[in-house]
């Protein structure tokens, strides 16, 4: 027998693993190969301590009483879009200062697949079905190009943000070729870094490692908080530190409106001198789904909607907010300093959170069989997790309306972040922008259309006088504008002050388009 | 010539109505002896002069500059359960005490149909598809029953809440019906007064009459302002004034939350001295499609979102909230003098609304048309036209996730407002209440529920430990609990305290039951 085969058992023996290769005589050479290979690629002492801790830590943080451990964000490090906005424009010079010295990156975190979604590609090559049928990968590029633009335009100086984009096994090939097929959507290839976060197998409830076929391991991605592991062993870091960058903005590929390197948010960072900061949207119903940015026993830290009683959920302060009602985004800033802590120090000390989940394996008889509970888990850092260990931590909270709506879910499911809520979102937005630099919409008949129109019959009266509350999100009003005309809103009084427009309306570098009677 | 004819055809002339009789001998005996004896009921010199007034309003406020004249409502006059939470149990026990003494009666506003809905039947009979299957007429039914009790429990004292329902010409009888087949739900019959609004006919831009078929007039309810012309016209004032009424509350019959002669409500009113209150939710977002309570020209009133610029929708108060943010949600206070007074003296002031809409008519050839743009009008009165007459006038700021749910479209349409959310709303305040009461929730496998489940999977980690923000309303927490057994949720302790429940729970006066297995 092979010598490498007797090694590998044995190396799997130590670890309780040899299962794994039950059913090695019933496989092809080419199986044999391949499963021998991905095992000797593994440090399988490394996995079963993840196992351990993170099942130890999952079961202890079941009995801590979090709530009364909780303390909300203190005043003090909190800057508001709504409550501090003099200070707003003074945040984004500052931003776009550090932006034309080179000195900010954008992280983007674009691990996961389109699986919610109902396609197998990743998210950020997805199409919405805006008029102008752009991805979100496109969109984000472009907002990119624009700040660059900007800060040029305010320092007289050739400057460069680099977007560095956190892949993983399954989305690594395609996004590199998306991106290299549509030239990089006018950025500089050179400052457009791909790497990988890693890679960790399902395991049972007794630690073992989870077969989905005879010859292969049930592998995930290792949560979006693997990025820290990735940074490191992948070079990033080193890069950064090459480039001199000193500000990083990290985010979530799904969010539609998301600010790419948002100079206010930098600004207001690199003011504070805030090593560890994030965006956050005011929770204003106790049963969101959301995740709160709080103190726990003094520390900062990410509190899941889960983990959170609903005493503590219904909280309020004397003006009537709730007490916890700063919602996670997942969008963060981080000195680079901080982040090098991070992945040489902290990183380690991180435990893997566990996710229960129903996996399908193979039985002793090799019978593939889906199950009906959760029969084992999935082990996931997130990116939150290191907020603990910042030694100035800052929050920053903007207006859902504004930045932030997720895709998520195909349009056939409930409704809630779908393509459909981020179209509708993105073209919302859009909306207020050219009402704000004066122009005005009318509809078919060449009657104006009030700011705010009725859901489906723009402006008309509701059958009873009454005023029906609904998410402003949805509006019937068709309306894009490229990010390589605007960034934030600004900008666009000399194209649309004082005009009338008729939907669809579409704004981009060749000039103001009116596509009437299109269709979204 | 029959004389009649003759005199009415005269009467029509007067009024530039003669159009109405053009298909006069195309008619059977029969449609001519309708015809004849509906226009004979009518007044056309009123309905000009309506259709003269209504016309100017509607011209000259679209010129108005709404913005500058617009204030928002001052703190001293707003109760909020969220500020002012100290207050409301004391707010309670003095509504509890005027409802012990005879002195508090509701209004329903209940002429529409389900139009939007997609039913042909008024909306309260609707059923949104509760594990009990109660419709939105036994819901407030029981409700009523249950204040009443808890009332006679405070003051020892039997006390009765008469019901005045103002139903339209439309759906007057099949509500009539349906109260009487359910033995009006356990109320006193003698205590559930119906009444019905008034029709106006719908006239084309050149103050015509429009016929929807060559004997008939195109009639519509005069909006739910119609409620004060009917209060006097039918005797309801005068019922009330018998019966000692001080207090009425007056709410639309499509909140699935709406909390009945809400004591809290009533007695906050009392004891500011109001004689006209509205209850309304916080609008956190500058393009809600709602009205907003606030003052314009030193009176209050609603000013509909499409009578609002963006610029002033996005007003912000140093505490970041909405300036304009005071949702209307057709649910008022009124003391019994004011409403005598509004019905006596100020309601033939209130000019009618003006509804453009499509309008079906017959062409001079008698032939059927469904015109494709709103060819003429329909006139309304709304029921917060009269709040510029207030003395007093008082706002009471409640919670959207616990007061308001309208049922307004179908399952069908964009997933707002629908038989769906309604449904999720009450689940969701009813589970509150349980996890309030010291009761859990357990999963098909005995694990406890967090109390803020994941949409769909309760508890379970999202694929990228990111949190999804979402409208907490659609739990999948089944449970729902019988007016009769809690009112706002008291009274819970003893059946649900310490106490697990699979879903789908429901507590009625039988008990406790749990259907497990049950979908909704």
């Amino acid at each position: 027998m092979d010598p490498n085969i007797s090694a590998l058992r044995q190396k799997l023996a130590d670890a309780g693993q040899s299962h794994l290769l039950q059913f090695w005589n019933e496989l092809s050479p080419e199986e044999q190969a391949e499963l021998t290979q991905e095992l000797e690629g593994m440090d399988f002492q490394e996995i079963n301590g993840f196992f351990k801790n993170a099942m130890q830590t999952s079961n202890s943080s079941k009995q801590g009483k979090m709530d009364c451990r909780m303390e909300p964000v203190p005043r003090e490090v909190l800057g508001s879009v709504t409550r501090d906005r003099e200070s707003v424009k003074d945040w984004e010079l500052t931003g776009l200062q550090c932006i034309s010295k080179n000195k900010v990156a954008v992280l983007l975190l674009a691990g996961g697949q389109g699986t919610r979604l109902g396609v197998s590609y990743p998210k950020g090559m997805y199409d919405v079905g805006l008029p102008s049928h752009k991805t979100l990968f496109q969109i984000q590029a472009e907002r990119i190009l624009k700040l660059q633009q900007l800060a040029e335009q305010t320092h007289k100086t050739k400057c460069c943000i680099p977007w560095y984009i956190m892949t993983s096994g399954r989305t690594m090939e395609s996004t590199k070729d998306f991106f290299s097929k549509h030239n990089y959507f006018g950025l500089d290839k050179n400052s457009v870094v791909f790497f990988q976060q890693g890679m960790l197998p399902a395991m049972d409830y007794n630690s073992k490692i989870i077969l989905e076929s005879k010859g292969k391991l049930s592998m995930a991605p290792d949560g979006n908080g693997g990025l820290y592991r990735a940074l490191g062993n992948q070079g990033i870091l080193d890069d950064m530190e090459r480039r001199g960058i000193e500000s990083i903005h990290v985010y979530c590929v799904d969010n539609i409106l998301v600010k790419v390197a948002d100079p206010a948010f930098v600004g207001f960072c690199v003011q504070k001198g805030a090593d560890c900061g994030a965006k956050v949207v005011e929770k204003t119903n106790p049963t969101e789904a959301v995740g709160v940015v709080c103190r726990v026993d003094g520390r900062y830290q990410v509190v899941e909607y889960s983990e959170i009683t609903l005493a503590t959920a219904e909280k309020r302060d004397a003006d009537g907010r709730l007490m916890f009602n700063a919602g996670n985004v997942a969008n963060h800033f981080f000195s680079f300093s901080f982040l090098r802590d991070i992945v040489q120090k902290y990183e380690p000390q991180l435990q893997h959170h566990v996710a229960q989940k129903k996996i399908p394996y193979v039985d002793a008889q090799g019978q593939l069989i889906k199950p009906e509970k959760p029969n084992g888990i999935k082990m996931e850092k997130f990116v939150f997790d290191i907020f603990q260990f910042a030694k100035q931590f800052v929050v920053y909270e903007v207006l859902r309306e504004d930045e932030f709506s997720p895709l998520k879910n195909a349009d056939t499911q409930d409704g809630k972040d779908t393509p459909t809520t981020a179209r509708h979102a993105l073209m919302s937005l859009h909306h207020r922008w050219v009402l704000n630099a004066g122009g005005h919409f009318i509809d078919e008949n060449g009657r104006r259309v009030p700011a705010i129109p009725r859901d489906g019959a723009a402006g008309s009266v509701t059958d009873d006088g009454k005023r029906n509350l609904k998410d402003g999100t949805d509006l019937p009003i068709k309306c894009e504008i490229s990010p390589l005309v605007s960034y934030g809103g600004e900008g666009l009084e000399e194209l649309v002050k004082g005009k009338e427009f008729q939907p669809t309306l579409t704004i981009d570098k060749e000039g103001v388009h009116q596509l009437v009677k299109n269709g979204v």
